[in-house]
């Protein structure tokens, strides 16, 4: 299986990093099969949305709303502000994600981008591992 | 690979569609491997849950609970309300979804139902990708 | 495609428990691939979270933030308090996980542990289902 680990930089504060050309670049000329992207950390988590149109901004609000950030809130309570609940958040938006590749493009809708989520602001330096299974 | 887009109609309410006996159908006489589900649209996802017992009504509730459908609390705020959380929902109930098939069978539980969540009223035509890899 | 169904008991008490060990062991010496966990049940789910930290119970907790316990709440609404919820779980708490493998290793973060998410109290008994395609 053909796999390659990604350095991405995100940064001192909570971002949406748009990821799709790194995973469509890794799959041209690579024919039918499902790629696989996954990110090997405890705090981050992978989303496929639109980009470009405050949907980013968005997805970030609404972490902030449904997993508040205060240390009080969780039993998880080290480190910066908001670092207990990113480590809840990849239970719902998950470090691990599938997109089915046709002769070698990604079979992603107009609209849709694969991103990597990273509220975490103690991490700026984060890893994507991607991966082929030819079908 | 083999690979079908199918075409759903999922109307201009909220909606979750069973789609099993779709995936189902595309599954049969394959043997082992895995189905890969994939919906190409920025609004929409794919949940695994039961249908008919009122939770995929609860699931509809739930997500008004949790993303409000006004559009004074999103950035991406055009179309019908909704429409901005509709894009964030994504990043929650995923687009992209594998179960494991063995025999041509899907390996479901026995409550389990694959259903395509679609609580966009403005986009009534919708299509899901099926894809097998065997294993 | 090998694949094998496992037993886990959860008890009657919401729990997260730690199948990070039991994956492992299925694909030792099975090479490059792609590991498939899926949990044939209508109200368990599958997170990839830090375990023995806090994150767990934090987990549970905001589960039972995001999505309220009482019946009145819901519609599908028999059984013990929670049950309602449990159904709903599974479209933000998925069952269905894929973890890249490299030369029979999970390719996991430091940090990540593979867990079932059972906030069910009515089925102490539950199976998953672990199934591996070489890549």
């Amino acid at each position: 299986m053909d796999s390659e680990l990604f350095e991405i930089e995100t940064g001192d504060q909570p971002t949406i990093t748009d990821i799709t050309a790194l995973v469509e670049h890794f799959c041209t000329d690579r024919g039918d099969g499902l790629v696989s992207v996954f990110v090997p950390h405890a705090t981050a988590g992978l989303a496929v949305i639109e980009t470009g149109a405050g949907s980013d901004q968005d997805l970030l609000k609404a972490i902030d709303q449904l997993l508040p950030t205060h240390h009080a809130h969780w039993r998880h309570d080290h480190g910066s502000p908001g670092h207990g609940r990113d480590h809840v958040m990849p239970a719902l938006v998950s470090p691990s994600l599938t997109v089915p590749v046709i002769d070698g493009r990604l079979q992603l809708g107009t609209w849709q981008s694969i991103t990597l989520v990273d509220p975490n602001v103690d991490n700026p330096h984060r890893s994507v591992r991607v991966s082929f299974v030819p079908g």
